[in-house]
């Protein structure tokens, strides 16, 4: 049994309350749910959600030695948050970043990614779908 | 049944033969095939590889009216073809971008897409595996 | 009874301790109650001051559905805290950005704020006397 | 008595005339109304509006040993006449800058100031509000 | 006796655990030792690891009037936590800059520090035995 | 018995002469003592002070397969000199970059380092207490 | 009957005497002569030229509800001039950007039109017959 | 009989099918008419669309001695092709770049243009009747 | 007898008023008496002192044919007032830059002269006695 | 018998007929001729010329297992086609740039080159002595 | 008696010899010359031409307590050699930055002074006559 | 019989002695003879290597009406010694740019070259080879 760490960034646990019309109707646990499924049996799923960029860091720690990957959707923290760099570049499992719209076709900030430069791979703005995604990424990197 | 058109960029055709340790020892053959078989039944797929840039807008102009999505590796073309995107901006179904490589982890010159303004999704870094998930993210988009 | 939300970031605890030929004598307690008292009858006040980013971002996610507006005097936060720009573009009521000095006549660094582009409106230089112009900023706004 | 100069850049005699539905219906004159009411008494309001960058320099530098305080709000003079920017720097009065939208909101070149350097403070976004707000503010800034 | 605060930012609890090649094989428990062994009679030596930018603010805060240096390695924090240097800028003690590595001699993005402008001294790059030279640099500037 | 080269770059045979309030009132003579000091027995120290870039270089080329490390403190040409840089980078002992005053406290300019980027560390800020640590950070270098 | 309002900024009354192998030996009079001419029948022209920025803006917003379109050559005020481009854009009707050079072929500052991101469209580098261009622009545009 | 050579570049051939809103329902072919009828008698025109930068080029080369102007809209090529430039640069006819939008009121990207500093003239943001402008405009160059 | 243009641009009027101890307590009458005295016979020296850039331009157009050099001391419009440029680029006689203090030593947007491409030569920094120094350098560059 | 491959891009075609006093009154063969020549007994050369960067890429793979070198003139396509940057980085073999003339002395968009970094070595500016240069250099690299 | 230094930096021994028709047939001689005669009475003149930075540097400091004044005509070392920089920073007396040619005139890289943030002032653009003026400049310096 | 001035910048002297593996075993007096020796009858070699830029401004300048030609591999001085860049303007002879490494594929602030602008032509990236190739490159400048 393979654990996998699923890490949420700040505001992601607003999804389903605000702007529905942009981010759809799914709560982030409805998106946790899909990622464990779409898992499938011999994974388990942790989650963790924090708007405190120490917790997301914690996090990543803890999963040393016990997680044999990381799926994170840093949000704003994707952009300028470089101790998360710092945390994966210092773990050993794989990497999968994720984000539910498209940062590449938003505002020039959200162009910089800190976990690009440490991550196996990126998935991006497939809405809720990013999640199911990004579980077989995972699966396909941990085959 | 649905239309699906997969475009190669520059260079693709070289897969399987060069840098097996970077890129893997997958032909594109192979990566089509990975493709059209993780898009099952219900999807055709066409496939159209090509060192010449105005080789893929003609075919993304061929694709009008007639495919349900495009999933475009662009490879070099993804830095500065802009001819490429605007030809994507007239096209009216889905797109999706795909690299083998995470391209936000290399040289700075290929940190700028001209396909993601113009792309739903991105999904990168996953080598050989990215045609199996871009092959889903389609199947989400239709869905 | 309308509920207002006065935001306090990093390192504003210290005023009327450091620095008084600077920041004045006045602590933030002081500036708290001239806030209040400026908004008069009517509205009440919730003030939240912390050095952590997360803190901030919880609390303007508390205040959805039950504050009518925000005062943030950000502190360093304003000029790279994205996350807390996500959470006040996600807060459907009124948004006041306040700074005792004027961060536009200091260094480059201060020049960028990632408040702006989500506030309603912004005052900043007047020292001690902005938490009585936003007290009066806010009752214009929800007027 | 003292007396507060009032400075309009150019294209403010255009308020409440184009664009209402931006800038409000409230003509120039309501503002300076606006501002002088909430002045009060002791204090008597010179307004001066132009569209000559000379005009304004002409006005601040009348202004010395004269009036009290300068509360301009130069519209598209604001990112690029330094002359203006060292008529204020010459005065000694107190000096606040308006704007009744939020140019830290807008085009990236309105996120230059060549007024705020030498201004006690600066007050934007508040719509026609901010000639009542810098009014209290200039209150503040003699008291 | 003196006091002396010494501050460890994120990820630095891994030291020791993680590419003992590149950071050595003590970890910071050590190097505690090792610096408070430097520091010698008539210095205490206080120490906060965390990997919360808030902890580190309210720790550099809770120095003041208590103790007469702060010694702080802000591993990632050092590149844009303006919010640890608005705390250091406004304690009255002696600050050392400390950073195991040489970051001027790695990615662009560690080049900038936001603590330099506030502290006193730097060193860098000595590997583990900078927290010896650190406590020596306090000890003369105390002297 | 090992050799120590101490460089010192242009204009540093003013010390103790200009500016004592800024750079202290010792000479560099007595720096150099200080340093032959510290590093105590079983090394032995030579200094070469020059106005002259290319005087530097030579003496970089002339420590080689003779001195276990240089201490270099290239005042101005810390800047530009790149000629330097590649001097060192050609050296093959250890290498510590040493500064009075803290170049990144100061204009823009002086926040590029042509030797960092070839330096095992760095000690900068100390005033005339820098040549103490540099020895004794030599010292753990070479043990 | 229509009326257009021809703008010409500053310098430009010395056409046809300055330089006259690079502008030719025509004349503005001769210029506004071509423009009146090639409108034809059922227009009526008004001529401004003026040395001073704010003439123009008054001019600009003296021809609201009178003229049904604006052709503006605004000589250097068309790189810096951002009160021009207030005006313009309160201006609702036809607006034409002309310039007798192509600014794009010349010095780097000329690349920036302060006029482009609110004129319809743009002639430039024709010469004395960009007059009759601009004319034909403006039959089109009103057609 | 003076030949003119009309070049459109990438996918132009569009025009009249896609966006109609955007560029209006005229098609390429109607364009190409309407420019013939504006040049009128005594000219000649031959027109090449094409996706293919390498077609532009070599319809360039093959204008040379016999085309006295070319009128080139070139699409996305315009801000990245530079073998066009050096095609044009070499071309001994006159030269207008003509674009249905203006690209200087669009994205930051279409502010370069490749062709400009090789161009007569500009004429551009006039829809379709920028065909018939730059006919007339090429009219006059061979006056 | 010559005559000799002496321009003072905008708050130079304010000389010997403000700010003494920068300045200098010479009134811009006693600099131009300077000026004039320093030309000596056979020189006649009109002076033009405005806030209104339009006025500087006039006077420049109005120097034609008439005076055989120009020295100016555009102050803030030597930074950004490009209309200046032109109208200096299209005069025919000498032109000496002036200023009083030395702008390169001052703020980075000081560092721009829209004048000095087109000025034969320029002297700053030398307070009132500038005003002695370009009076010997026009002699000079019309001897 | 090693066979080197000749790559001349866009344009080259044109050598001797058009800008002779530039580029020289010698044809393109007249180049091939003199590099082969060079070259001497036991080399073939193989030349291509395309104004098609497609054709350039097509060739490139065709040198795989065939050629034992390939010099490179790209022209125009030197400084942004990425494809042959691409193309050039899985070819095995010795690899030359070559300009006739200096880029480095030309625009600034012309001190870009995407070859550089894949080449071993580059010749430039020598006019047409470089194809007899670049000759030389091929052998001497496959000595 | 009062000592001036005058310094000439690189190349400019080759003044009367080299491109005449650019700075003049006067030699390095007759300008030395000319400066001491326009000194007059009272004052003795030290040259120093030198094309090694550090002999310039080693005279700056040689002037220390010594001479009342410096004329630095540094040529090429004007913009990069900070070097001269902190010499003339070091140096307590007068100091006059003068250049034959007008740098803002010219290339970029002529833009940027290392000389001008230390000088009080700066002649430049007058060819030989500088000297001149250079000479007058300091009269008034040390009157 | 034509002198041809081979110029060797800093750290050339240690050519065979450090890293061999990167710049080849031959020593700088081997690659001197093989620039004799390809260079062949006729030609007369001078020889200069220094570390000292001002040497290298001598040589330049001694070179003058006596040396037909100049072959310079000014090493690191290529990228900001100005002094060397006016020094071989100055020169009326032939000038080429060496390097034994290909400057263009290695670290960006190596990308400047402050000599190309003034250089005939440049050959790099071909190790000691290079120097036979430049010889050849001088015999054919000088035929």
């Amino acid at each position: 049994m393979s654990t996998v760490l699923l890490l949420s960034g700040p505001n992601l646990d607003l999804l389903g309350i605000r702007e529905p019309e942009v981010y759809g109707s799914a709560t982030l646990e409805h998106h946790v749910a899909t990622f464990a499924e779409a898992l499938g049996e011999g994974y388990a799923v942790e989650h963790v959600q924090s708007n405190h960029e120490g917790d997301i860091v914690d996090a990543i720690r803890g999963a040393r030695d016990r997680c044999a990957a990381i799926v994170i959707n840093a949000a704003a923290f994707t952009h300028y948050a470089w101790a998360i760099h710092d945390a994966l570049a210092a773990y050993d499992g794989r990497i999968v970043e994720l984000h539910i719209s498209n940062p590449y076709a938003r505002e020039p900030w959200r162009n910089l990614s800190v976990i690009s430069p440490v991550a196996d791979g990126l998935i991006c703005g497939f809405k809720g779908d990013g999640y199911r995604l990004a579980a077989m990424a995972v699966r396909g990197l941990l085959a």
